[in-house]
């Protein structure tokens, strides 16, 4: 059994985009600080982040259209200083099924794609060939942009623009039924270059019109190395009531 | 297939160790705030917690005995702004694995054992029976106190203290080669009335001597409901690098 | 001259209401962390809090009676992820003027009031004597209060309740046309035993009718101390854009 | 009389050092979300931040020379997760006396001095030119560069540096016997281009040899402005036990 680690590594400064609360950890007490009489000591943290750094999920809550939410909940109604009372990441139930991988990059002979590439609909049907997608997998797209986590700014391509998929490529995935889908830009969006984050399509496709959540900033080079294209994936996001996200640990798992 | 989810709500108010910052979670931006020209908008969040509180995962850097951390490592060479440069939780590899249930509670026919009742080895073996626990399993300790969680300050036992594993329960843990324990208190540890924290020899035995992580504040009540004792136990904390511990939403995977 | 400190120190665990987020202090970098090349390094920290916690101000946004904040603007039209476009602490101009303080525990010859204890016009009245009050003064109310404020828990007056002004006394000080006021308790209110926050009669009289911001868990002893009646007080909040509150040192100079 | 605010406004986003937690407020509660029986409401918010940023107050440990703070205080021995022991903020004796401020921007006739400009001694003074400075007093330098507040990057002055007091100007202000002072950049130091903070030769003048408190991202431009070069310079830091800074809002008091 080979368990695939499909998370970025979190630390303050890694990139993530600037519209979220910037990723902060410390140590509180260290060794030393206090020592019992037993010669015992124990170190602790404070950490602070938003719910939209690092490797993460959306929940459906995240994102609505002319007020409206998935399903039509009125947006307005549901959210309060609790969060949100419908449709926060603690409704989605944790994952643990069948997930594919459809790796673009490999696709085009490539180990990373282009900033500003558009993932096709056709992209996707080839890079699925013969592999069969089952209504309630997960869907993984790959673009090989993971690649360059650490290069900071340039990963979050706001001059040059990142790969990801177009509308027609989230229809596909819509169509197919999947659970839920994932890549590994900051934003499960095909960005152009200079454009930012001014227009999300496929963040309403997915999350308001098809009811599917998306993980973002997943580490799929793993699985592209590996030549893995199917696997049980697991996807635990933490139980946060009410949040319109959570960072995520996301794993693959070959037998 | 069913998925047990083994984790509590995170919420603000829920009950948390008073040596950790509080988690507390705000919407930053609302629905309505900020709307794109085509009609949509974007919700978020901002979080603040310890990593010790809600249901969480302790790395073995958590914990230090007369100035050493597990295998001998001086955690004062360890320790810096940057966190743990050795045995944070990013050095616990995520874990999809066997797990097993050792219900005490039900072996003592209650459903919730009376607080400050001390686990044994005795208790284990007996809870185990017939089923055989191999090196490299996880172990998780049924006590039943997941279900008082909703209690708020006597979920705590400050006054009458909390049911958990002694000493030799953790030894008996420790030399069956677990990979990883949990239990269902704040602290992984029997906790006589009116004692507090300010005692932790489990936690000395299984992390600094042992090396086996602890999961605490699990909710286990769902197994035991179902009477499940064997799993494939999914535990895949954040990847938080050189944090002492991470939130977590473990899983039990029953086929 | 003599400068006297109005603050109470702000430390993890003090006092504050549960209602708003806990203080939380941690060195982020100590010295040693990072040497630069000639010998030099420097600490850091990070905060967080509520802006109601410790020593502090409340905005005029901070309380709205009937949808409306004062003056009668519409709270739901100026609140938003950036926090309030009006009324927030940043419009509250930094005071530097006369101040008073008419001590209601001398004037009953006792060191602090009694939990529970109103504060009445007629003891402002009488505490005042002939001590001329200006409109445009910033007028500080004694019960003692303060020097409670190591005791923790009792602070809050939770169960026993804390001394206050009533809504008599909170019309007397509006009719005197005061600049600001403040108080030595959590909440500028006289609160019952038993009946915790949950009507906050004097805030909506002054924060929403009269439009005078409110200093709380002030400390007033070292006036009271002194026997000093009449000062300059320094009121500079911090200029935070939007916010509700805000943590402020405040201190009375006496020539 | 008239009241200077001498600060920034604080806000998300604002330029501040990469170096420190980015400031972060969130409204948590807003107007309706929870409504009294009686139709009252209140809203609160969650600030995070370090302890320099905006306008911000540096306390003597804040910097080490050699592993020791001011008076040879060793900086290991002070340090712990209560803060420090010694020398935090909290040491500092809110100051409320004379200020005069150095305007080196209207000596050499401009708005704002260039990225990068060294204000030396005899900047200082020429500024000072008859204006009588005591011990004791506060010290302002002028270099214009708060009217660059709105430019966010270019404040930082990464590519192109600051204009700031080089080492023979602190000493001129330590000879002089200051209690503290201030500027209008980020790090009181001039900042060559490119050079960003690798090296602070000013603070450790200043906080290590002389113990004087320093100043940052004041905002100078009003006193500029009307000319002013003597007032009550007020300077109420928050009580934040055991700090290595705090956020202030200093005010210029003129009769």
């Amino acid at each position: 059994m080979k368990v695939f680690d499909l998370a970025q590594p979190m630390r303050r400064g890694m990139p993530q985009s600037p519209n979220h609360p910037a990723y902060q950890h410390s140590l509180v007490r260290r060794h030393g600080d206090m020592v019992r009489a037993g010669g015992g000591s124990a170190a602790n943290d404070i950490l602070v982040l938003g719910t939209h750094v690092g490797t993460h999920v959306d929940a459906l809550a995240h994102v609505s259209q002319d007020g409206l939410l998935h399903g039509g909940v009125v947006a307005a109604d549901v959210q309060s200083d609790a969060g949100f009372a419908r449709l926060g990441i603690d409704e989605f139930p944790p994952f643990a099924g069948r997930g594919v991988f459809l790796d673009v990059a490999a696709l085009h002979g490539v180990e990373v794609l282009p900033p500003g590439y558009e993932v096709t609909a056709a992209d996707l049907e080839a890079a699925a060939g013969d592999l069969v997608i089952n209504a309630g997998d997960a869907i993984l797209v790959g673009t090989g942009w993971s690649r360059r986590f650490g290069e900071g700014a340039s990963f979050l391509g706001t001059a040059e623009g990142v790969p990801g998929p177009g509308e027609g490529a989230a229809q596909w995935i819509a169509a197919r039924g999947a659970a839920v889908t994932g890549a590994e830009t900051i934003a499960y969006e095909r960005i152009a270059p200079g454009a930012g984050h001014a227009s999300l399509p496929v963040h309403r496709i997915l999350l308001v019109e098809a009811g599917i959540n998306i993980v973002e900033t997943m580490m799929l080079a793993g699985l592209a190395d590996a030549g893995v294209r199917e696997f049980q994936f697991i996807l635990a996001p933490l139980k946060l009531v009410g949040a319109t996200g959570s960072p995520v640990r996301p794993l693959a798992v070959v037998p």
